[in-house]
């Protein structure tokens, strides 16, 4: 590790020859693939961008200069170069180093990212405010080809455009976001790459022109048309940028001979750099299977060297019952905003490709779209991470609620995510769509409720929303065929105590069971119910709640600001003020990169600080009566 | 009125000769003018697909085939030829035909509107609907080229140029959304637009191609290559689209001629329309001052026949304290999403145009840039109606709420909205912004403390929020220098009772008084809270109302579930369950249009119906003490 051990920040690489830039490179690499070897972590975008990194930090003057990164998986290279190689053993774990950009943790770190497609607005935002503030420096926005399937990119591209602000734009190409991209932008790039031909013949025409320096507006005009025939980035130069490329993402010579030549112009220009995603990792070549490791792994193959959890995840559950029920339903139909793998839909792209949409990384047009299949007679499910669908809420609301649209939404990653971290979390989604009126909401307990009402969903006429978590279904799940549909609005006494009834939401169902089973050690008998639906609730169920307890725990796994403790609190307070509501949820607070489990028992969601919590109101509740 | 007398449906339109359609057009043009003469209506839009209507209702077969209008402000026309002709004297009133697309309203509705540049995406799975269950029509969208700055509309045309699904995009190019538009969109329209001669040239080229029938393959790439020189849309056919035009909108001939040639055929294209806004009416053909008209104006002129309300409204306050607040505080800018003049801006732009910022209609980017911005130490104001807002919700969350970044969101139109109805109601931003860590969530009592609350937002090191109705603000307001930025959190008792304590937020403050003052006339005294600032509430107050009432009425102008009353309860039953918290908001379903006034009292939301719920709470509450 020669360079590595003397390149503490960006002012070190910079003492660096040019010769010496692609053997830096090389190290980086060789560092990234082995620490994420231990740690886990979303290696293949990283393993692309080593040599940009490595030139953007040579040629800009970081962290004056403000570097955006887009989503932040592919920001190991860049962390490794700004002072944080030692701590990257301790990515993406509790106090360790973030798996994505993070403001607080480095200067260099312009701005934080975890979501795909804001990287341009961001900068554009930095720009601007450079401008406001009469200061001099460059900004830099590094995009993935995946996230221009994403509209805000295309927004933020379209005002930059315009603007004639001082922003360049790295286009870091590697024909895949996460899945293989979809999408006509897809398309246009692989077009573009391939016509080499296009960039020497312009070169060509470029010195003739300059050549004629005395006609020139003739010739300007004449090179205006002759660019819009010639440049392979006309789509990018009519938004009102300067294009350069597509330039080779691995020759470090002409990366930074580019950079430096753009870095010295001002107004919109787009550097097209073409790279391989999990670049010298023989595994992490072939896309969406290698976006991210878990850890312990070889490193040389990228193969797991222990088993994980004994339970499938819920997600794995989702996708194959998702796809039994197409298989008994011709109407279901599944859509996906770039995650086949992620919310396990990959099953149902192989079994059902006709009735299997992938719309790229644009939940916006996911839901919308839904929403126009809807009204054809079709089922869509709309299978989107909770944090994720937080960009669809117009969506939600405009097209699918207002207009009553089965549309059944599939909110994984529903609560804490554990290792992503603060950007990922899937806290709001009760929170936001309990406030939308015609949805249904519900969480189910285990993989075989979670089907049961995936069933009741796409049966039910209007929209509705099951959420469940990034976690292994506690249960064995068996054939979409043997479960049966549930009654909406339906809660089920799991264990029938007094005093105090626990309304626990999804996956708090497993843990208050367990807090009963210690209570009931002390003496404590509580009841335990499956609240199962979040909205309607059950009424009838909730009377008898109150006319045989004292106080009702909510227990849920998302914000305690207005999720379902609200809800019913309010509920209960006009039915009958002697009974108490406590909402137990998440903290209102940003929640950190931990595991899930120290994340739960943080927040007092495991079945200790259940209990604990009940002793408290149990406790108080003596006093106050 | 001889060819409207007789056009029930699109069957009558389609009896009436080639000939006929610019009398149809034009008498459907004076209809809609005389009746916004008295109804008013966003008039400007539909003026200018009068032609557009006429020819697509002849040419296609609706309802079979499905025809999706963006946002709905075009589909008066559209209305006059489905068979609302007669109704349309109710237009935006309470039970009349609504001012945007309804599915409920009509069969010829086939997707409702009310928001921009939905309708690619709703026409896109429209299509793919059709195809899953095997049917066979055609499905057309129309779109603004505003709405083309929209990265929805981008998402969907994406997604749609690559399925090659026949699907037909109509882009409606009248060089402005609402106000004119910005973005490289908008610059390479017109520019598209100015080039007709690309076109003659083309289908000269075309011929010769035609008559070298021979040597086909090297023609057709000979064609390709000419194409994108020629063609004036290459930024479409680079997205998968056929481009067809710039054809003139208001030729019927030409109109009809080239939707019937494209009817015929399959796969993604796209007809650029060119069309005038305002289109016959003299007063709307000059853009934003005339997108919308009040009732009661001279149909000639487009002259206001009577004044408006009195005061004016918290809009045009909020736009003249914003212009003051950045005379003295130079970090202050503005951002706008295509609403310069909805959002009373329009006055900053002009005052201040080196720090106002118009990024089109693309919510999401204007809060992401925003925070880029805030990065910067500049103080971004991001005015954005409630309802629109809920394009950005995951910007909020991902790049100003965990990054605690200084960015003020000033929300108008929160609330009812009146008579633009459904799509366009305010009712979520309480429930939706509550949820999110580190923003303080605001609504001022009138408008000299909207303009205290704005001075507090800009002075704050994080992300605050305020919000205010689409009305009058009930005070007279001074200077903003002359006002002083509020304590963050602190309430204001305004009138001393006992046992109800009434906490209004933002616009219940008026009417809460009101209703307290005919309680007292009836002997009830109840205490009055402006709670102006609902995250974080003011504790301490909140203990000593609690020491000094039974009940609390949270009244507020938004949905009852998950609002600010939810809130309360849930604060209130973990700190004292003596104390009953009744949440007294918007009932949870859909509001129609109708007068604000009227929504408000249908709601409860007046002082006779605030002071009958806390009849009804005391009441109860004696019942249960």
């Amino acid at each position: 590790m020669s360079f590595l051990d003397r390149i503490h920040d960006p002012s070190d690489l910079k003492r660096c020859s040019r010769e010496e830039l692609p053997a830096v490179a090389e190290e980086v690499r060789r560092r990234i693939i082995d620490v994420c070897s231990r740690t886990g972590g979303h290696i293949g975008a990283g393993l692309g961008v080593v040599e940009l990194t490595v030139a953007l930090h040579y040629v800009f003057d970081t962290p004056t200069d403000q570097v955006v990164w887009d989503v932040g998986h592919q920001g190991y290279p860049h962390k490794v170069l700004t002072g944080r190689n030692a701590q990257l053993e301790t990515l993406r774990q509790e106090g360790g180093v973030s798996g994505f950009l993070k403001r607080t943790e480095s200067p260099y770190d312009a701005f934080g990212a975890g979501h795909a497609a804001t990287s341009i607005s961001a900068a554009l935002g930095i720009a601007a405010g450079r401008d406001v503030m009469g200061d001099q420096y460059k900004v830099v926005a590094i995009i993935g080809d995946g996230s221009l399937t994403s509209g805000l990119a295309y927004e933020a591209l379209n005002n930059a455009g315009h603007s004639d602000r001082d922003i360049i734009v790295i286009l870091n190409d590697n024909e895949m976001s996460i899945a293989p991209n979809v999408g006509a932008m897809s398309k246009y790039l692989t077009q573009v790459q391939r016509n080499p031909i296009y960039n020497r013949i312009r070169s060509k025409i470029g010195e003739l022109i300059e050549k004629n320096h005395a006609i020139e507006t003739l010739v300007r005009k004449w090179e205006e048309s002759v660019k819009s025939f010639l440049t392979p980035g006309v789509l990018f130069e009519e938004l009102g940028f300067r294009y350069f490329g597509p330039i080779d993402g691995h020759d470090m010579g002409q990366l930074v001979e580019t950079l430096g030549a753009v870095r010295a112009m001002t107004g919109p220009r787009l550097v097209h750099v073409v790279t391989q995603k999990g670049r010298g990792f023989p595994a992490g070549e072939h896309g969406e299977k290698w976006h991210a490791l878990p850890p312990g792994h070889d490193p040389a193959t990228g193969k797991v060297l222990k088993a994980s959890t004994a339970n499938p995840a819920y997600t794995a559950v989702f996708g194959r019952g998702l796809s039994e029920l197409m298989d008994e339903d011709p109407r279901v139909v599944t859509i996906t905003a770039a995650m086949p793998s992620g919310t396990g839909t990959g099953v149902v792209a192989k079994n059902h490709p006709a009735r299997f949409f992938d719309v790229g990384i644009a939940e916006g047009h996911a839901v919308t779209f839904a929403a126009g299949m809807a009204t054809r007679g079709v089922r869509p499910v709309a299978a989107i991470y909770s944090t994720f669908l937080q960009r669809a809420y117009d969506n939600i609301v405009h097209d699918v609620a207002i207009q009553n649209l089965p549309v059944t939404f599939c909110m994984d990653r529903a609560g804490l995510v554990g290792e992503d971290g603060e950007t990922h979390m899937g806290l709001y989604d009760i929170a936001y769509m309990l406030a939308v009126p015609n949805v249904v909401v519900s969480a189910p307990k285990d993989g075989t409720e979670m089907l049961a009402l995936l069933k009741t969903g796409v049966r039910h006429d209007g929209p509705f929303a099951l959420r469940y978590p990034r976690d292994a279904a506690p249960d064995v799940v068996g054939l979409m065929r043997e479960i049966a549909p549930l009654a909406i609005g339906s809660w089920e006494v799991l264990q029938k105590g007094r005093e105090v009834a626990i309304l626990a939401v999804g996956t708090m169902v497993q843990p208050s069971l367990q807090a009963a089973a210690t209570l009931a050690n002390e003496g404590l008998h509580v009841t335990v119910v499956n609240a199962r639906f979040l909205k309607p609730y059950d009424e009838a169920m909730l009377q008898v709640l109150m006319a045989e307890h004292q106080v009702l725990l909510v227990v849920e796994e998302g914000t305690v600001i207005n999720g379902f403790g609200a809800f019913m609190a309010s509920v209960v307070e006009r039915l009958d003020p002697s009974v108490r509501v406590i909402a137990h949820g998440v903290p209102d607070r940003i929640i950190y990169a931990a595991s899930r489990a120290r994340q739960l028992a943080a927040c007092g969601l495991d079945a200790a600080g259940i209990a604990e919590r009940v002793r408290a109101v149990h406790g108080s509740e003596a006093i106050a009566g």
